[in-house]
């Protein structure tokens, strides 16, 4: 077997080649990790050039990150911090969130997107209580080669979505709401369960597995 | 107290003054009963004439019911065992379903409705997978004062109706769907969960309680 | 399409003719939104003098809000900001509670209620446990056009309620209560499963959706 | 150890001393013995005079019993097959139930309570969605020294029970119902939620379980 | 209807008739309520000389309390304020706990049990890891009228103990444990499903209503 | 709005230009529906001569719908009734299983990949119990555009092919198992917390759905 | 790779070298599988004489085996098919119930523990609610070097079990019982969360994986 | 019955000679202790001169022990309080996790084995997501004679190990991940439902449970 292939750092053995072999390099989530290692880990996985990033990440990881990765960049609002991202220049993929509360989760899809090379269009706010709002985007949503839908509570943009573009649609459920809302699980099963075909799912506020997946079809 | 206000079977208490009290006569829930007691029951509270109904009721049962109350009438689809009925005439109700499944469910609220006394407007399979098809009977829904919406799966269409009508809105999940629909339990937790205001929720398959909440309502 | 029926915002598309289409004004729901984000957004809701109200709102937010709308009101209990709230003088409304600490919920469907120009008859702490005190307040409840009941625990007043009144029921579970409540999904599931007809059910702690229905029953 | 206090069968082991360390025979739970094993079973235990049951027995169980233990009787509502039954003239049990589909379990309690030698009233049909019915019956369960209350749908008679009379209740969840019931498990949440005091919950369906606690409270 | 059974206080409707007609005084369960609201329902209730506490009150609900009633008490492991406590001479309950973990619950009901009458006798940590533990301390239990037994983790303890004596057996699952216990979801399961007969349950950590229960039952 | 879109059939509105919108025909899920119903829209939806399916159909809906579409075609594993299919040419689409009793959805994703036009290369049995055999697949994987995993148990193998390809990865989990595996629910939470990027799911034996989703991708 | 590993039949890949790899042979679950399927996967396995088995078989599939396998053997009780099976010689595993209805998960642990080559002593029906038939047999049960401890309803016997005994224990919840039981979760859950160190579950109902951890441990 | 055999010291009830009885010494787990309580105990179990242990401890449970326990050790990632362990030389215990955020856990279990004797082989960040890692250490894996598997979001890892190695498997699921992990329920099914043999389970997060086991089994 190839020795080549990972690196042993002690706390953790590093996949160099998963890009070569899945279309994307390795990320790092943060929850659960100490500041040090996510800095320690950047530091080894970028430096070969290639987009590194760390997603859930907190100011206080950034902060330990920044003092060995130097070019190390915060995305605030999408709780991302990168290293080499790509220019965006590839394929569209279109964003779409429901209400305002799920823009975290969407601009971390949004982000991870762009790092990994796509082209993003942002089009957040359009849930189904006002479906107005939806058809006066649905122009642009249209010129997608991949829709990411990201909602909570009853989560039926999804639904709504697929049944009108013909361009594979990825949903993201999110945790927003309350209540019967069970952090997410509401919105997780209402996609699960559309009525519209070609609607593909991750996991409840998992932007950062969307665009990957995304990344991929358009790849 | 009024002992009038009841009267003794052994076997089952019946409410004679129900609907002077709550506005909608007994209904007998058949599962459960045998279709004798069903019978009987039928039997002494359509005495006075009021509009009786049994739900969820088989052919059995109609079979054991129709040799006590030969003016009892069967409504198949909508599973229901119907004695004086009133003549509908009341205000209207739309009965609305996303897909062909859900049409038992939705029978069983437009035959209650009708029982009661509201004229029902039955707007079927109109789901969000083609969207176009909701918007294409909308202005029948409009005309309506009480939207009730029938939906298994996903159940979006409650939130998209109630994002679109001033009337109240009543949504009923159903139990159709397989896997993570849970039973109908999936379609339930997204009505209550929906991003449209003015949804009032009953039970998985309870076209029954719908349809009274819509004559009460409307009452 | 009419451009004219939203505003768009950037972070959100503001419904404009929301009332005109559903009855009631486009409300903020408050968690997961900036203090400053909603300041802005009921500053362009409310420039039109219709009732706005954002919902579960912390004092953070009212400072926020106050400095861009100073006529905004703070309704503590209810934890609500509104501005040019309607004069209560519509159809009466009770809101029904089971114990002390569904208060808040309550509040919040009252306030509701208000706002959107309902007269509101709170009865509070009836319940089942001595029921009692729900008969010597039976005969206010019964002057409601619509009852709205706020139950946690067993939420068993819900079913008594909509026993006794022949006005519609709206039933609103709450998260009060610990271990096998299960945050509120005990009472939830009680309500769903009442006896009693003509009983429609919202989302847990959703005094704010309860409040709606019953002004679009009232309507 | 005293091996007298079992006998080996093979297949069972059984507890002849139960009665004098808990107070109760053993009795047998049918569903996944073969009726051949119920009937060994039970010649065996009722040899020495006592009173035993097998519980949840079908008429084929009872078929392969009758050949061996001549005398058993079997008690069809209550799918109860005894032999050497007590004369029931102890305490007052009162058994209450909500509606008439939750007589099955409700003779299942009352049946092994006279077997152990209470005296049952039998109180059903009162259930809370016509409360007049319930307090027409009260003076009679007023009477009783323990309230068996079986209930199924939200299960609230429990909790209104529990608030009127001073004798402990048990509470029993039945399976009755549809939908969000979930097969009785809403029934359940609500009486261990119940706002009322003194309430002992025993398992869905379980009403023998309650009649033996009920038998212990008053022995 | 009898207005002097109640006193409507606004925030509340005090039940001064409870003790007659249930056998327990009320009780405030604190969590939800503010201390001052605590304290003038204290003042209240307690001006008639009986037996009236405040469950899960923490030392700043105390704090509040000992200002309107300075006789009241705090018993901080039981996390109850009494006014007014019976001396303890009745019969004899005995509160069983599994682990050390439980004591707290445990607590609540011995306390609860004291103020109500009855005498206590504590068999703390005897959890069947350990079996003998349980059986050197089997002749105390054995020598009370009801027996409590609290168990968090598996909740094997009520199923044992159950097994063991003629008592009446009330338990009490605790949410003592961790992962799958679920929150004490997985010990109330357990206890549910007790192939020991006998035993009533009550909701997750209620040790308050173990106590009134075994209250009543000796009462 | 374009009445042409849809064709009103009493029971079901038939979405005409489906395929236009979002590159699917309309399939009919057969569950809930008499085979009549089914018959008569498969005849009207195949007048045009698109593909058009039937799934979840049995042996009796598929002798209604022969006597009135003469040339549809009864796949039998897959329990698929076709019209009109394509010839197979388009990307290829690899359909991989963990076992043989996954083999009846996967055929359902890969008929419906078919009939859409696709080429399906057909990899079942290699799950992770004996690695190895799917390593010695791995080349065949490799060569598809597009991978759907159906997987039931624990769902492993949907994380390992997705951390072993470049190709976007549909994970389809299945009811398959016992106990535990909640009839799916285990499998489906596995593959939405696979640790794995790139990975979309569908709903518990949509096999359908992985199919369109694919298509959709590959278009 | 090693491509004799290995051999392709169309609908299965066998895995020839399991018992080299994993200590124990390839054993075929029968549901979801048909019988012919499962004749000639095991003719297949059986050719080279180790022990091979088929777990949960109906009558229906030993009927199709023994056409092709002749000197297969089907345990009734067990459900089980075997061909060539080890002289059952090695050492001692203790088989322990809770209940008669327990004895068929049991012996399917019992039987395929034997295949594999262990000894079995089967000590059945010694449940906690009759203690002291478990010490009346614990002297057999401390001679094994693994005990298996099947138990349904609240399954406290492993915990009890697991606190006298030096041996691993490991657990096999079952699915006996009934309501709250929700088909073994409850079992499951008590053993997940026993307070006894050194038991290891395994899944409802599954006796045949407790028999091969049990070999694996003794091997 | 043998009074040595506890200690009986008020609030707990020592254990003393469960290591003779289990193999185990008594461990001590701090949540839900006071550190005073944890202190007092650990100086009364370690005056033996056993290994004693405490888990889940916190370092001001640490401080608490130190003064009466000076040789106490504080094992910081593992959350351990160890006196007099015991120098590890017995068989070799392999514990492997799928990432880096399970190390916690993980250490746990090392520690406890360590502490019971065994030799430990750490193996850590090897999940399946990049599984050449995995097969870069399997020379190591296949040494041990128990081996631990430490596995959070889909605990695929624990069915990959199991399909690999002769040795028995011991997982852990560990609370690792977001959203439909379910706080470990996720992992936790899985794992019951391995589709490998000769896998116990412990519960959620369990590194003593499964350490406990794996000695037992190399005892």
């Amino acid at each position: 077997m190839d020795k080549e292939l990972m690196k042993r750092m002690g706390f953790a053995n590093l996949d160099l080649m998963r890009k070569e072999r899945t279309g994307a390099p390795e990320a790092i989530f943060c929850p659960g990790k100490k500041p040090e290692q996510i800095a320690e880990i950047m530091m080894e996985l970028s430096a070969d050039g290639d987009a590194i990033m760390a997603t859930r990440a907190t100011a206080a990881d950034y902060e330990a990150v920044i003092k060995l990765v130097p070019d190390a960049v915060y995305h605030e609002e999408a709780r991302i911090i990168s290293v080499n991202g790509t220019e965006p220049e590839g394929p569209l993929v279109a964003v779409v969130t429901a209400g305002t509360a799920d823009i975290p989760v969407a601009e971390e899809a949004a982000v991870v997107a762009e790092l990994l090379g796509n082209e993003v269009s942002r089009i957040y706010d359009v849930g189904v209580a006002g479906i107005y709002r939806l058809f006066d985007r649905l122009p642009d949503i249209l010129e997608a080669e991949v829709v990411i839908v990201v909602a909570g509570m009853e989560g039926a943009l999804a639904s709504v979505v697929g049944g009108l573009v013909e361009a594979p649609v990825i949903a993201v459920p999110t945790s927003i709401g309350y209540g019967a809302n069970l952090e997410g699980i509401s919105a997780l099963l209402s996609m699960l369960n559309s009525c519209a075909n070609g609607v593909g799912i991750v996991n409840i506020d998992n932007g950062y597995g969307a665009a990957c997946l995304a990344h991929k079809i358009t790849g």
